[in-house]
Parts: C-alpha cells; sequence; structure tokens
C-alpha cells in the first residue's frame, strides 16, 4: 500500500486547519498528496439542482464527471468500504496519503489535541501513535510538536512515513477486500502478470498495469 | 466493457431531464445505472470552505470522502482521461452506464433534439446512431422517439444495448490508456490471474478481482 499516515483527535481540535498547513508543505517539498477523510455522518459533496446531483437522486449509483482537468466520482456503498479498499482503488497513484479520522485503523497516527477541545488523547495508548500536535504541555512516550509546527510535522511524515516505506507496486482487492501479501507472493503475482500482459501486442512496455476481472456468478 | 450508451445533443435540449426519467425507469426494471457526464469546461463539485474542498484547494491531488452509505472522489487528471478508462476504472460494478456527452466517441448514441433549440441532428451520420429523441417530425434512417417517451427509449436500452452486450469479464488499463481485448486473450487472462489469485490462502472463491501493479521507474 502507499504509505500513510492518519491525523486524529476530536473534532474542533483544528485538524482540517493544520493538515492544508502540511498538505503545503508536502507539496512545497514535491510529493503528490492524497487525502482521505471519514465522515461517520455522511456528507453532502455535490449542489442541489446541477445535472449530477439531479441523477443521483434519480437513482443511478455511481455517477462520474470528467473534465479536462480533474474528475470527480460519487459512489453508493453498502456496506462501508474499508479505508484500505479505498486507497487502493483510488489512492495508488500519490507519493503519500493523509487521513482524517480512522482512529480505529491500523494506520500510524498524529493525534491533534487543543487546549480549549480537550485535554484526554484519544488514541494515547495506540501502539501506531507516531506522536502528539498541540498546545498543551504533555508528557508523552512519543515526540510532541507544537500545534504551529507544520513544517515538523511535514519531517515527521517524509522520514518516518514515505522514507521508511517501500511503496508496494501492487494493491490486490478480492471480493471487495484489501488482501495484504508476503513480499514473496506479491513478486510472483507481480512478475506473472507483468509478463502476461507485455506480451500484449502495444503493451510491451507496461509499467501501471490496471486489471478487473468479474466472474459471471451463473 | 460494461453496457453503454451515450445521449448527446445541443446543450439546453433537455437531455439532463431525460435522463432522470431513463435512470429512474431503469431503476424500476431492477438495473443499477452508472452516469458518465462529460463538461469540457470543467465542473464544481464541492462546497466552497468545507473540508474537503479546503484539502483540495491546499494541493492535494486526489480527495476521497468515505462514510457508511456512499463514497466520493475528486481527483486532478493530466492530460483528460479518456471515457473508456473512468468506466474500466470506475463503473465497472453496474448493469449499464449511461454517458451523457461523448459525441465523439465510439459509443452507441441516442441524439436529443428539442423544436425550440435545434433542428440540426449533431451525429446525424454516425454509424453507432441508435435513435432520435425529439419532438419535431423527423425523416430518419434511425427510430425516432417522442421526447416524453422514456419508457420507450427504456425498452431501446434494455434490447439494443443490454441484451444484446455480453458484460465483458475483464477490464485492463495499461499505462493510463484502455485496452480492447481478443475474447481469446481476454479468457487467457483472465484464467490464468483467477488461477493464481485463487491459490491464495482465503482468496479460494474470489470472483471479483482488482489488481493494480505500479512498478518502480527506477
Amino acid at each position: 500500500m502507499v504509505p500513510i499516515v492518519s491525523f486524529v483527535g476530536k473534532s474542533g481540535s483544528g485538524k482540517t486547519t493544520l493538515l492544508v498547513k502540511v498538505i503545503e508543505e508536502m507539496r512545497r517539498r514535491g510529493y503528490t498528496v492524497g487525502i482521505i477523510k471519514h465522515d461517520a455522518h455522511g456528507f453532502e459533496i455535490d449542489h442541489e439542482g446541477k445535472d449530477s446531483w439531479r441523477h443521483k437522486k434519480a437513482g443511478a449509483s455511481t455517477v462520474a464527471l470528467s473534465s479536462p482537468e480533474k474528475f470527480a466520482v460519487i459512489k453508493d456503498v453498502n456496506p462501508e468500504w474499508a479505508p484500505e479498499r479505498i486507497i487502493a482503488s483510488y489512492l495508488t497513484d500519490v507519493d503519500v496519503v493523509i487521513a482524517e479520522g480512522f482512529k480505529k485503523s491500523d494506520f500510524p497516527k498524529i493525534e491533534v489535541i487543543r487546549k480549549e477541545n480537550s485535554s484526554e488523547p484519544v488514541c494515547g495508548n495506540d501502539k501506531r501513535l507516531l506522536a502528539f500536535v498541540t498546545d498543551l504541555k504533555l508528557d508523552s512516550k512519543v515526540p510532541v510538536y507544537d500545534i504551529n509546527d507544520f513544517k515538523g510535522i511535514a519531517d515527521l511524515i517524509e522520514n518516518e512515513i514515505i522514507k521508511k516505506h517501500e511503496p508496494a507496486q501492487i494493491s490486490l482487492i478480492v471480493n471487495g477486500e484489501y488482501v495484504t501479501l508476503k513480499p514473496f507472493i506479491e513478486n510472483l503475482i507481480k512478475d506473472g502478470v507483468t509478463g502476461m500482459i507485455r506480451s500484449l501486442k502495444g503493451c510491451e512496455d507496461a509499467k501501471e498495469i490496471e486489471l478487473k476481472i468479474r466472474l459471471k456468478t451463473k
């Protein structure tokens, strides 16, 4: 999987404002950044009355919008997709994924605590906790960053997440579940499938392969 | 590729209003529907000031939002992705894709013409033109449907697109390009990869496989 770090903390702790600064800093350092945000209460992204909103409301399960500079997809899911699946499907082409939320996930985490909002960590005992970001004086086993120190936090992401993490060259989703592969198996599938695809005319130079198989259920 | 039909016609011809009725009718008949809409002038989907909007503006190249019932992805592209690629990546899990626009594509098409808007077809000579939908009296080689006859149009989609089209069990994108496969090759890749994946522990029952490979460029 692509290198990932999740920012956790109570609602109102200032995660989004901090993330904006961290994203800008990572971009200045030349990294491409993908974001995944969890919203347990649902979200409204489209504008009421617009064509895409009307199509979705009419019952389309997926609506995609394409333009010369960007595209967007809105999709019904049931049950909720695990973040690993979304990342493996939609966020494999960035240098780092920054997640907001997903405090129960197995991702490495940075917890944001703001004095006026909370004094209790929500992930204090999480083994994947990398650091706290706070305006409190905290006694902690993990490093503590000042809430304005977005450069220090970018250093942390660069050194502990991006540089220590070998980006996977393969991601596999089977029947909707992200599958973790051992390096040996990963190589076997990677080399086997790449060899097969490169034998196709016009695909000799295949570097990025995306293959979907949906077997007939009858 | 999944069965697809594109509605074309001048801006203001009533495509969206018609599509809403057609989507509702296809849903009533039990089909899942995906929509892809082309907007040459770009689109605004997110709400200014919202977290996801702020992240995107800060420079994230992809923003994904996840909730229990739906998810959304907004992604920068350069150059523009071909509709075949978007469909193969994001719209493989529906019974039919209805496109709006893409008049230069190779998709089967239904052209909408409204009297007060236009009297000249834009795809009159297109070999993939299936029908006109209009409030004009048209002399045409292809069937002509009344602009309010959404049931007739749904019949057309059901009979000419969904039932005549064997949904592909495999889709392949190599270096960002959708690859058309001959049936023999399609089967070879499908059986080879499925066999490989089903040999993995826990994947014996693999019916839907999504595999991405990104080889290191160094």
